[in-house]
């Protein structure tokens, strides 16, 4: 069966734009951790975290509507919403880290936060993991390995190798802290002696993109340690791990327990609503603001604040954090119950965990990988891969996902392994 | 009088967050081309082209509920409503300009465009005029002089002079398109002889930001002549004259009559909320779909695409490109019927109009501009300046702007240009 919505598609929006599955699929309608598509068919979802406090949230769409029905403008004019908004944000980080700039999207977030490191620096070295995603402005884009830019690197960018649970730097998990501060510094070493200096380093605190290994508290204390001895800057880019999804702590990095100098947000923010944030210390917001004339028409609009706002306050009221921690940790549970060769490590934390898969030569089993999310696809739950080689099973549902759909998740994990043929 | 928000803002957002006036309006409400404050005043928005259709028109707040109660997630699944809006988009542009990347701000659009120009040129040079601007991102900001990057601006990037009506690059009117070009030719052989090459030139077709100087049909005809020969791209950003706002087009580049490659827009485009997309021919979308793994998560959802897509049928409904061709020569003639010595031409087009102020040297008047702008305000009518030297006047309402608005706006105007001293 080809949908027709895919040829219609390959025409208006070109080639090789990205869906999951052999066979996308045709959402037509949302509803808290539930998604049906235009057959009717109702697919679990396990894997979408913009949707943070569900898809649909009467909550969120309410105020949504009646914002946009009352106001909607630009931050040259005053408006009360942006600062209720910036105030209760702010309010749930440390570290004096208590301004914001309002954006669109964790693109523009992580755009801004590159260029507060240099304005508070005066340097334009940048560092990342060899494995990240940060997102997808020409400038964020070079901090990832994805697809090299027209023209190549720009030279002052370096990326440093991204911590692995199964083949930890150093050779061991203890090792593993000193081996990637090591990395650090000497990439740092690297942008001074080409005359560029550091400014910063950006990072997921949970390393999303590459794999979410399994990292102790106070893994990255040597490389702040490094980083604020060459006078740089820690740029937590917490668009995946924020916003309680740990739940253990409300962000990524007081998971790891590190002091960044500047947290970026994005996706789940807004529930779905275009919004991101970059928010940072005074000091530093003073040197962006007087190195850069940044106005961002559609940054902080008063609907945006609205939808964030009640987003917030969704997770609040519905304990949504603890609910990750419980349901997380029972899920997790279950799936490091299950038994299969390949399954070489299950991991993660909160609403946001997965398995490892490998073959018996200790290979990614990439392909094998891609078939059980297949197969959970046509068992109508909705998952995910990640990692260096893609080869780690993802699960990161919306946070109204209970015990009840942790089941359905695990029980059909569970069959899907059975039934999936290794590849030979 | 200081406002407690002005305090709370520079606590909650830092030092220079950009507000219009001397005292920021505090605006709370908005319906059609009025805002009121929360003082309970109302003004006549004669400035903001982002509430294209008018504030809060119910037609996009009601598309903006309902898709938002029923169904918020990317473009990784299929939905329709991302390929009904690309189509009727498409079919208001000539030229091919059959494929869209969806994006949420102008600047995420200009960030595209200039890489689907590397892509298909497999060059990295850039070209924009000298006072102009296309956004915020790190890599669009290198297009502007308002500040320069830290490190200094990329050597990829060279600037050209832009067009003015009061003095004319070549020293005339006639003289302007051929100097324009020149300029253009030598910026390119520059781009070259330095090993860049060229990839594109990015200019507004309307030069709003530049001050929108008088230029007759055909002004880019050399310089694209230039560009083509050279093997560049001509990357139009349509965010100010785009969606009918100069009245006797839809778009800017047909006013001008010239065939751009790739299109780019923004602030209209959903009436506030956060839409951009960059548009283009199948070859150059394919180069751009090879070269990079673009993804934009918000970009194109159902809710935004819902909100476009009612924007566009607004502005058909309601024949909003009719009514800023009559509104705006009415406006524009009856502005040009206004006599004081330092108004020194009166220019505009559609509903984007105003006035250059010089002062008998011939200096900008750019103190009595700002007088202006403040008076109107007192007199509750939101207007702008824009220009390389801040000093025109700039009118650019939401487009249900009536005869009668006008006549408001510019009785106003007449009062305000009595009153206000010319500095000494």
């Amino acid at each position: 069966m080809t949908d027709p919505l895919i040829d219609r598609r390959a025409r208006l929006l070109g080639p090789n734009v990205p869906t999951f599955y052999d066979e996308p699929v045709h959402i037509v309608r949302g509803e808290g951790v539930w998604l049906w598509d235009a057959g009717g068919r109702r697919y679990l979802d396990a894997y979408n975290n913009v949707p943070h406090v569900g898809h649909c949230h009467p909550k969120v769409v309410e105020a949504i509507a009646a914002q946009a029905a009352r106001l909607n403008t630009h931050t040259r004019y005053l408006h009360e919403t942006i600062l209720d908004y910036v105030e209760r944000l702010t309010a749930t980080l440390g570290h004096d880290l208590s301004q914001a700039v309002m954006v669109c999207t964790g693109s523009e977030a992580n755009d801004v936060a590159l260029r507060m490191a240099q304005a508070a620096t005066g340097k334009t070295g940048l560092i990342a993991t060899d494995n990240t995603y940060h997102g997808n402005t020409a400038a964020v884009s070079a901090l990832s390995t994805r697809r090299p830019p027209i023209g190549g690197y720009p030279p002052h960018v370096r990326l440093v190798p991204a911590p692995d649970s199964l083949a930890p730097l150093g050779g061991s998990a203890e090792a593993q802290p000193e081996a990637f501060a090591a990395n650090v510094a000497c990439a740092i070493a690297e942008l001074e002696e080409a005359g560029h200096g550091f400014a910063g380093f950006m990072l997921c605190p949970f390393f999303a993109n590459e794999g979410f290994p399994t990292l102790a508290p106070g893994f990255l204390d040597p490389t702040v340690e490094v980083v604020r001895q060459a006078g740089g800057l820690i740029l937590a880019d917490e668009v995946q791990p924020g916003f309680g999804r740990l739940g253990t702590a409300f962000w990524g990095h007081e998971v790891l327990g590190f002091a960044p100098d500047v947290v970026t947000l994005g996706k789940p923010m807004a529930n779905g609503h275009p919004v991101g944030a970059a928010v940072t210390r005074p000091e530093i917001m003073a040197a962006f603001r007087g190195a850069f004339g940044y106005f961002n028409t559609f940054g902080g609009n008063p609907v945006s604040m609205a939808a964030a706002l009640a987003t917030l306050e969704v997770i609040e009221e519905e304990g949504l954090m603890e609910n990750a921690r419980t349901v997380g940790a029972y899920a997790l549970d279950r799936l490091g119950g299950l038994r299969h060769p390949w399954l070489a490590e299950v991991r993660g934390r909160g609403l946001f965990f997965g398995a490892e898969l490998v073959d018996e030569t200790g290979a990614p089993a990439t392909g094998f990988a891609i078939r059980l999310v297949e197969g959970l696809r046509a068992e109508g739950i909705l998952a995910g891969r990640i990692g260096r080689a893609m080869n780690t099973l993802k699960f990161r549902p919306p946070m109204p996902f209970s015990r009840e759909h942790a089941d359905l998740v695990l029980d059909s994990v569970d069959r899907v392994l059975a039934r999936t043929e290794v590849p030979r």
